[in-house]
Formats: structure tokens, sequence, C-alpha cells
């Protein structure tokens, strides 16, 4: 087993925006995929949709303003069953975001390239956050042949 | 233990054009630290310095073309006894990097900080062999308070 980490740092924002980014369609569309719908409250299912494909995340989890955690119940194979956890917290000027994706079966390639793309869209987040201008699918940053 | 993994692909490009950007001064300040000295060939200890600190990698292994290792031995306790493997193929247009800075100890915070930050530096050097320029510090993305 294992998990994919990442740590970035808003800056001049705070908890509670970083967690309606993280908990409202609006705020998901703006940084991850512009295709998103679903309901994002406790229980609620949320369908991100991309170029290659997507995935359906069930909200496991809410801490309003310190804790979100999802788990994948749809999606590809090696995503089934694993699940995503977003700590925040407020450290002087900056909000402080720790992110896991957690239960990884195999260290295949294809976790290394998710590894490298979620910190492409955690740059979007701190973006969208920071400036008001992310860059979800299907205007993300490419980083290689996989997208 | 836990590693980081990560994956990029370079465009029009070959795995001798990274794997140079990997073994030599110049490359490596392209991309990573402009304060890059010492010796890149195997067995050498090369010194990598940033703001706010440095590492001293040990060339462990060289295949052209296909792989490069290093073992920290200077630097952040966390980092000392790490290694970081570098695997190069072709795949059609595209120069496939693989990348894991394996051996870490503990989940540490500062270890989801340095995931983030090595998803920088491979963007910086996918642009450096892609454009000729990179982002090394300090001219690198600024990604939290931890830089």
């Amino acid at each position: 087993m294992g998990d994919i980490l990442h740590r970035v740092g808003i800056e001049g924002s705070s908890p509670e925006k970083v967690y309606a980014a993280l908990t409202t369609l609006d705020g998901l569309a703006g940084w991850w995929a512009e295709k998103t719908t679903g309901d994002t409250a406790l229980g609620g299912v949320i369908e991100f949709r991309f170029g290659p494909g997507g995935f359906d995340m069930k909200v496991l989890e809410l801490q309003p303003g310190r804790l979100v955690r999802w788990e994948v119940v749809e999606g590809p194979p090696e995503w089934l069953g694993t699940t995503i956890r977003w700590d925040l917290r407020q450290d002087g000027d900056w909000t402080i975001v720790q992110f896991a994706h957690e239960g990884w079966r195999e260290p295949v390639e294809f976790m290394a390239h998710c590894s490298t793309k979620w910190a492409i869209f955690l740059m979007s987040l701190k973006q969208l956050v920071e400036t008001g201008i992310g860059a979800p699918d299907p205007r993300d940053v490419r980083i290689s042949d996989w997208h």
C-alpha cells in the first residue's frame, strides 16, 4: 500500500475559502475539472469528468475549514477504493493544504503519473484561490503523453 | 518506508538528451539548482545549493540514456540515506521520465512538501529540454511558505 502526498501553501487566504473550493461545484470546477456535477454534501457523490475519463467520489467526511475526505467509488481500477484526504490549517499569512491520496495497492507507473498530475492540480487550486483563475481540465497543464 | 513517485513525458527529445540534463553540471544547473558543483561521474559527489539549504548526492549508478541513481550523503536529516532514481525510455515522440525518491522513513509533512516540489522541478526539467529554458533555484516556482 502506498500514498501520494503533497503540500502547498496558499497566500493571503483562509481555510474557509480553500474549504469552499473543495466542497462546492463551482469551486471544484474552478481548479480540477470544469465538468463537475453531483452532490457535495456529506454522503453525496461528486462526478468529475475529464478528457481521458473520470472519477466519482463519495464524500466521507467534512469538517468546515479543516478536513475533507472522499472515497473513489467509480474510476480507473487502480483508483477504486482509494481515499483522498485534504487537511487545512492557517500558519500566519498562509493556508496550508496537506493532501493525501491513500491506499494505492501497487506503486505502478500510473501512480507516478497521478502523483505529478495531483501536484499540477494543487497548483491550480492555489492559483484559483490566490488570483480567481485556476487551470482545470480541459485547460490544465499537460505533463506527458498520458496528459 | 515510503517513496515519492513522479512521471513526466518530454516531447520531441531523446533519452540521451534527458540523460545529459541529469549527468552534467550545466544540465543540472539548468533545471534544479543554479549553484551545482562537484563530480557527476560514477562514485562522484554532486553538491546542490539552494536558498534554504542544500544536498550532496553520491552517484550510485549510471546507464547512459537509461538510468541514473543518487544517494543523499549530506542534507536534511529526513533525506540522509534516501536514494533518487531516474528511469528513462522512449515511447514514440515522448521521452518518459520515471522518478522515485526512495526510502523515506516517515510520511512527514516535509515529505509531502518535497513531493510537490519535485513535481515542480520535473516540469522545469521538461521545459529545459523542450525549450532550452528551465526554472531552477533561485528562479523556481514557489509553492508555499517553505518555498
